[in-house]
């Protein structure tokens, strides 16, 4: 089976936004064994639209569409691939079901024309959108399959994962098992070293390291027709991978590092507080993004000024004035009133220069990092480098990865 | 003139990028006034490549491609364009004695497939790269115009800005301004209906509206041979649209929520502490991003459990009691607590129900936002609807539009 992927809307075409669906599609795609041979964006106009589905329908077996599937006049897919099918448009009584309780619920008045988001094409697969009102669908004719998706891509992703996906894999044979390794504090180049004779060995399972946000993947790919041997097949490379960079390895596929933090202190029930000065509250945000995270998560202190440091968490004042906000020790009284602070096991800081400018005359990327238990605390210090969101975010992470191996037992590593 | 522009890459097919060049050049062609019309993919394969530049010389008057122009055997596009042009490949000095310098220069070792890169279509236009070694091309035959960039954006971005734009500009008179307004607190359907009459005469000026994450935006884009002229086509536009749905305007083309309030708080000299419940930092954190962020940002606390609320806020344990975590009072306590800690001007406090479970009996997406000032405080009253991390996203960025339109003189509106 081969694909192609349609996404409309004048927003890429005047350059409003960057086509990041078909990347997104593209790689799950290929994951299933689907090839990818064209990409195409056409805006939002009928006579362009059907110009462009016929020539997808005489190269490509499934037409992926994304966009275009919205209340306003301008949004044309559906009615344009039912008029191209010879189809008709009918409501979904469960879209409009969810449609008319979105309203109820947030007591905003219906317009008319969000009824227009209920009607699919006569005889689809209706597909749910848990994300947004837009329901997405699929038309099956024995010569072509059509899959149409919302073009935001916080309602798109999670309607092919959830169900796009598992459709089209029922549609193609060949097993093909997939498995994503997730590394943090280890770069590519080091990471690839390290396993350079399995990547030069590689045929089936394939090795595919991609460098993301301070973290490195590795995505296992095995073919087989029964999908236990191509999971076997995965096991087998997994085991040879981490008996060498094992302590790197956090977690699989989607997992954040985060989340990996979240499930441990879940299983251990322990609880953390923050003390925030550089990541301002980033740090805490991305545990309390987890249904349930109040049993972990006690609470934390966005610690920007010196008064909140003073004031709040108590620093001494020689601290702040000898050794400074950004140092080993402010960051490692930081963590342990937090702890205090909020009642918890642990207590987690993070102070440093996020830059543009330096502070205290130290450089931009300087950070330290707290780590409070019951019996006693200790600090890390780093030094990144990037523009300021990219320190406050690997910092972030860091503060994760420290109290991932802490819980595992394994080595801290300052820099 | 209308324009195609077609990425050659199997890269782009397998979804390890996402095609930025087309979304750099479209934004770009869109300030010359030259429509982009569609965006295509497609890999290195010669048949496949011969088909989309067809399909393209029949509905586009310029076609512009990114990549395939480097030294291995699959990169075509040159080969391929010039064999559908019926030209040769002649050999660019210029070209050759960059590339024999460069290799003089690193002191690396040339080898032969290096030599094709200075190989250009006969009768083209040739572009020089000063960041790379494959040079673009111009070809113009009285039907079309063929402009051939690298793929790698740090070499295609200067030689499109430096080079191809000017080219393209004396063959174009018209001048387009866009003008991108942000709107936040008002639905796209709601938008739509206030200024349907508006949407429905438009020509030019055009209007295009965008659902984004819970915001709408509405492209204003005006064609007229003198920029002036088409500006002032945009304030007048814009001003008919104001006195419509002025309160909801927030700002213009990237600007986002929290950059609008960093400004405002600036500009007034103000500074604000957070009490996050709910949102767990997330709100703080956004206005931490902003690079001399300390000078509003006071602090916060990540109140996530009533024992923060109580020992840290100070909230009345029978407030807890009788009206629970999640009310208009604790809220406004919340606020007020937050900005006598911290020292600062404001204090805004979020808490309530991100789900997926019910809390204190209250449904999913109850939400109460307290906003503390010099003379008192106030909470609002909010119900949101979506994912546990969509209601969290609102509900922060309701914070926001609170301030703003508090500092603005604005209504605030609770739900």
């Amino acid at each position: 089976m081969n694909a192609e992927i349609i996404a409309v809307g004048s927003e890429l075409l005047l350059g409003q936004i960057a086509n990041t669906n078909a990347q997104f599609i593209s790689e799950h795609l290929a994951a299933l064994g689907i090839d990818v041979f064209f990409h195409t964006v056409c805006g939002d106009n009928e006579a362009r639209m059907i110009d462009v589905i016929k020539n997808a329908e005489a190269r490509a077996d499934l037409l992926i569409f994304t966009g275009g599937l919205g209340p306003t006049k301008d949004d044309l897919t559906k009615e344009t691939v039912a008029k191209v099918l010879g189809r008709k448009m009918v409501t979904d009584q469960e879209a409009m079901d969810s449609i008319l309780n979105y309203f109820k619920v947030t007591g905003r008045e219906m317009t008319e024309n969000n009824k227009k988001q209920a009607l699919v094409i006569e005889g689809s697969h209706v597909l749910p959108n848990h994300h947004g009102m837009a329901p997405g669908m699929i038309v099956d004719t024995k010569n072509h399959l059509y899959l149409l998706m919302p073009g935001v891509p916080s309602e798109m992703k999670p309607m092919f994962l959830d169900f796009a996906q598992r459709y089209l894999a029922r549609r193609n044979e060949e097993h093909i098992q997939s498995r994503v390794l997730r590394f943090f504090g280890i770069g590519e180049s080091q990471l690839e070293t390290k396993i350079i004779d399995l990547i030069d060995a590689q045929s089936n399972p394939t090795i595919a390291p991609l460098a993301k946000e301070s973290e490195v993947t590795l995505r296992l790919t095995a073919k087989h027709e029964r999908s236990d041997q191509a999971e076997a097949m995965l096991d087998a490379l997994e085991a040879k991978i981490d008996a060498r960079v094992g302590q790197y390895l956090y977690g699989y596929d989607e997992t954040s590092l985060p989340e990996v933090v979240f499930q441990l202190l879940c299983e251990k029930k322990k609880t953390i507080a923050f003390a925030e000065s550089l990541t301002g509250g980033m740090a805490a945000d991305w545990l309390a993004a987890f249904p349930g995270a109040s049993s972990v998560l006690s609470g934390g202190i966005v610690c920007y000024t010196n008064h909140v440091k003073r004031h709040v968490l108590h620093v001494p004042e020689d601290v702040l004035q000898t050794d400074g906000a950004v140092s080993a020790i402010c960051a490692k009284l930081l963590a342990e009133s937090a702890r205090k602070l909020c009642g918890s096991d642990f207590g987690i800081s993070f102070t440093g220069v996020a830059g543009p400018d330096t502070s205290e005359g130290k450089a931009v990327g300087t950070v330290y990092i707290g780590l409070a238990y019951k019996n006693g605390a200790n600090s890390y210090p780093f030094q990144f480098n990037g523009t300021r969101q990219k320190i406050r975010i690997q910092s972030a992470k860091t503060g994760y990865d420290i109290v991932r191996r802490y819980l595992n037992g394994l080595p801290i590593l300052g820099q």
